[in-house]
Formats: C-alpha cells, structure tokens, sequence
C-alpha cells in the first residue's frame, strides 16, 4: 500500500454497468453507447428534482437487472449527486430499502462510489454493491449559476452538466473488468473564484492524484491503455496535461475527458465540454465499460474530478477547492 | 455477516475522541465533557459558514494530537455536516493534505463515518482514519428554515442545531473503546411534511435499523448498558420507543437520545433538544466516550439519526426521508 493507494489484493468485478441520460446528450458522440436516452428531459415528473431522482432509481434499477440480480442482494449502495443534500440520490434511492452511504464529492462522486465499494467487496463485508452518481443540467444550473429563465450568457469556459447517472455493480466474483487500485485524492485549491471555469480549479487536483496513483504504485502512464479524467473539459485539460509535464509525466497520447467525449465540442454549444456528477459516471458506465467489456481497452485510470464549490461561501468571497480520485479498472 | 450488520473480525479502536462546541452548548449539562467551549459562535471569523469550517478544523486536529499522531498519519478523513456541497468539511479540512471522503447522512453522518472508517481499518486499508460531523445553528437555520433576523417563532416540536464538531481516530490497534459491529440503515420515509418535527421523521428510521441490529447480531437490547439515539428529540424518542415496543423490545430503560442529553430542556428553550450532525458526534465524542473510557459504560449502541430533508424538492410537496446507522462500541 503506497501513501494514498490501494491496490486490491483480491479485486471486485464490475459485473454490470447501466447508463440513462437526457436528451442532449443523445445528440452527442455517445448516444450508442448508453442504455437509454430520453426524449423528455423531465423524465415524465413535474420537476427537475424529481426528474434526477427518477434518473437514479432508473439506472440503479437497470444495472441491477443487467447484472442478472434482485435490489435485495445488494447489500449497500453508494450514491450522490450535486444537489443539495444530495436530492437526486436520496428521492431516487428511497424505496429500494437496502442499507445507503450518501456521498459527496461533487462530480468526483463517482471515484468515490467505486473505491469505497471496493473496499466494502474486497475487505469481504459484501458480495455485491452498486455505486452510483448523477447529475440534471437544469438543477445544477439553478443551483449553482443562474436561473435558466434568464437565458444568461455562458462563457466560453463554462461547461455543460450533464443530465444522466452511471451505475456500476461492483461483486465478489463474475465477469467483467476489476477494481484493481484506487488513489484517494487530498483537497487542493489554487484559489481559482470563477464559477465559470470549474477546468482550472479541478486541474491541479487531478494532477495531484494521478501523480500520487504513478508514484504509489511505482508505474509510468504506459501501463495504462487509456487515462481518462472526469469532466476537466478542454480548458482544464490543458493545464492538467501541463502540470503532468511539470511533474515528469507526458499524458498527451494517453488522456482523455469524459466531458469532452460526451458532446460535440463544435456543434452543441457546450463550450468548455460536460461536466457533473453525471458526465464522468455516465461515461463510465456506458462508454468506457463497454470498451473494456469488448476488449478494445484493458487498462483504464479513470479520474473522476470535483470541484466542490458552495454558492454561499463563494459569496463571502472563497475560492473554489477541488478534489479528484484515481481508479485503475483493469481487465485480469 | 447478518442482513445489514458487519461484525468486525478485528474491532478498531477509537484512540481518540475531541469535541468543539458553541457557547449554548457550553452551557448545557454535559459543558465539562467538551475539549473546547467557544465563548464566540463565529469562533474568530467573519461569518457562520466559516465559524464551522473553523470548528471542524480545530476538532480534527485535536482529535489526532490527542491521539499523540500527526495529521500525515491520518490515512484518510470521513467527514459531513448539514450544509449545502459539505462546506463546513471542505473548507474546515481544506489545508490537510489527506485524502477526504465526503459524506452525507444529515445527523446520522458520524454514524456513516464510524462505520466507513472501521471497514477501512478492519479491512487493512489504513491504520489511522479520522471521522468527523460539525453542525452551527445559524448556517442551519438559514439554509433549512427562516433567516435568523426573522426572529420566527419556533413551534414545540422543533429542535436547536447544535453548534459543534465531534470527531474521532480510529486506529488498528491502541488503546480505546472498540468498533465492534456496524448496522447501515434504510432510507425510511413515512409521510412527514413538517420540517419542525424532524423526531417524527427521524423515529421510524432509528427502529427500523435498531430492530435489525438485534436480529442480525441475535442479541438482546440488554447486551447494551446504554442505547443512544442521534437527535430523535423528546417527541421522537416517544414514537421511537413505541415503535420498539411494537418489534417486541422495550428500551424504556435503556434509551437516551444525544439530543436530549445536550441541553437543559426545560431551562435552555430548546423545544424538542439538539439536532444536527453536530448533536450525536459531540455528544459521543465528548460524553459517551469519556464514560467509555472510564469505564462507566461497556457497551454503547450508538445510533445517529438523519432526516435528508431538502428544502428545494420538499418546496415542491416531497416528505422527509430519514436514515440511521447503528455502530456498536465496546470495552473488550
């Protein structure tokens, strides 16, 4: 065990994985790859809130079902979102009566979800868990920036929530790629105050973790297939492959971001790409999982990132601090 | 393993407990239990926010010099409070440099940390984590009810958030009380739309894992010398015991509630008691493990209770879910 990492002795699988995202993003470079794509972005409820709490219970409920198991074998689920107190995740998971561990690490949750239920399957206190994370444009724009009725301008570093969950069974045994390490990331703030360019706060964040992850486990960037951050967008990728080179490593070849993935960059006016709980975990879930299913990767560092920004004290002038976990799925 | 419960094969030890609190605290009757008793609730700051980013700092670097430790031998950090993206945690850990789960639970989140950080140590993860949950009456008031400058009247049922941090190291071996089993709970919600009676929310929550406890562990609620509800309140513990009477278990004599071990109830106008992440965590980490430590108590069955209230989604006619997490603390 290095300073930050875990490298499982006896790695879970992730046995199924499910996606369910909004419409927008439907229109993106990914549309094949998640299970299902609504054409209402209200999910059939009268509310944003409620349409993100029905995107939880949907995808929680598919990647069970995808993993041939019942919601009563899953002995805990590990979810969040954005909202706060995590709405989408608790409303979404109220009535699946099985044992919660509400998390928040802004759209870094997922890293979380996954690390954790590792723990939870490779320490032996569970054969199977779900990690989950989820994310609405319309909730987060009203929590976060502005009231969508404004029509307010966004700027050019302004990213794109996605609405959308990704869930991931994680079991003691079965097919599928495996949990194999996980690098738990420090806080970091660099005193970025821009609500508008999450990129920049989260870089350093990411750096921080990925370097940690090469140096616990004594590997270069080679090893892995594909290492792919969060939602850094094409702004904050810039300065994350710059801070790797300040710290020896070149990611050029080997890096991409799930929030530049999901959209098209030129015609879908995301400006600096997706970002939110959603975008990394729907990613995951429907993009990446598949890859590594179909063996087309069989090494991937997912780096989920987050800026874990509060409209309150950002108000009383704060900075934004950011966090980012490091996971190594692997096939074995 | 029972349904819900680990049973910890080798039971961490709690090595040390600190807790900070508010001036109203300090005047209540466990005052002489607490580290740190603030005569200022903006503990040196400029706004509320702050004030409980400053109290989690305090308590978590307390609790690890208590501890005879140094942060840097602090694996990871579990840590929540009530307030909107976990300000209070981030910011108050935000100059740690070690790695940061944050968790959301509402009340019942010392609960959730106990039991994370024991799976983490237990598991052989880490030998040193930190747990921590913080609450302020004002920054609660604000983003939960009124403006405190409203002067609002507050009816009979309603409870006053506890201004104060309790955190504690748990480490895999050293002296101390041990983390012996841990029963994660359910999202319960029976229809309670009243903000101000968040015992009757809470109450359901708090029997169901309780009632599971005892059937998964297949103990007696006699096994315990004390059973320790979150912040149920005096109203809540009445419809927690009948509750319990209804599974078969009378704890009429076993029973107290943090929350209304905090404040003088007749003397402090606190209405219902304490609430609030704060209430179970300093109350344990203050109270509960003194009397553990010295011998007063044995066995704790320790039970924070959380009501995932969320103002936006209950604006739009939701009720109140509610979870708790019962974590058995022993001298063995």
């Amino acid at each position: 065990m290095g300073e930050q990492t875990i490298k499982f002795a006896d790695p879970p699988s992730i046995t199924a994985a499910a996606s369910v995202v909004g419409p927008k993003e439907g229109e993106g470079p990914l549309a094949r790859y998640f299970d299902v794509v609504s054409s209402d972005d209200l999910f059939g409820t009268d509310s944003w809130e409620k349409a993100e709490s029905e995107i939880v219970r949907q995808t929680v409920e598919l990647a069970v079902e995808k993993a041939n198991l019942e919601m009563k074998d899953i002995q805990y689920m590990l979810a969040g979102d954005l909202l706060n107190q995590l709405t989408g995740s608790t409303f979404g998971l109220r009535g699946s009566k099985r044992p919660y561990f509400g998390l928040f690490g802004a759209c870094s949750t997922i890293g979380m979800a996954l690390t954790l239920g590792a723990v939870l399957v490779d320490g032996g206190y569970a054969d199977h868990v779900i990690a989950s994370a989820s994310s609405h444009f319309c909730c987060a724009e009203k929590t976060f920036r502005f009231p969508l009725e404004l029509g307010t301008q966004r700027t050019p570093t302004a990213s794109w929530t996605v609405t959308g969950d990704g869930a991931a069974v994680i079991s003691r045994s079965g097919d599928g790629p495996r949990i194999t390490a996980a690098t738990t990331g420090r806080i970091v703030d660099m005193g970025i105050k821009d609500a508008n360019h999450m990129g920049a706060a989260m870089a350093p964040a990411a750096a921080d973790v990925v370097t940690q992850h090469f140096r616990d486990l004594r590997i270069e960037p080679g090893y892995y297939d594909i290492i792919a951050t969060g939602d850094l967008g094409v702004y904050g990728r810039k300065l994350f492959l710059r801070l790797m080179k300040d710290s020896g490593y070149n990611l050029d070849r080997l890096h991409t971001d799930c929030g530049i993935e999901i959209f098209y960059t030129e015609g879908q006016d995301v400006h600096a790409g997706g970002s939110g709980c959603g975008c990394s975990a729907s990613v995951f879930a429907g993009y990446f999982y598949t890859k590594l299913k179909e063996k087309e990767i069989n090494r991937l560092l997912f780096i989920p990132t987050g800026a874990l920004h509060s409209v309150v004290i950002m108000q009383q002038g704060e900075s934004i601090p950011a966090i980012a976990h490091a996971v190594a799925i692997e096939n074995i």
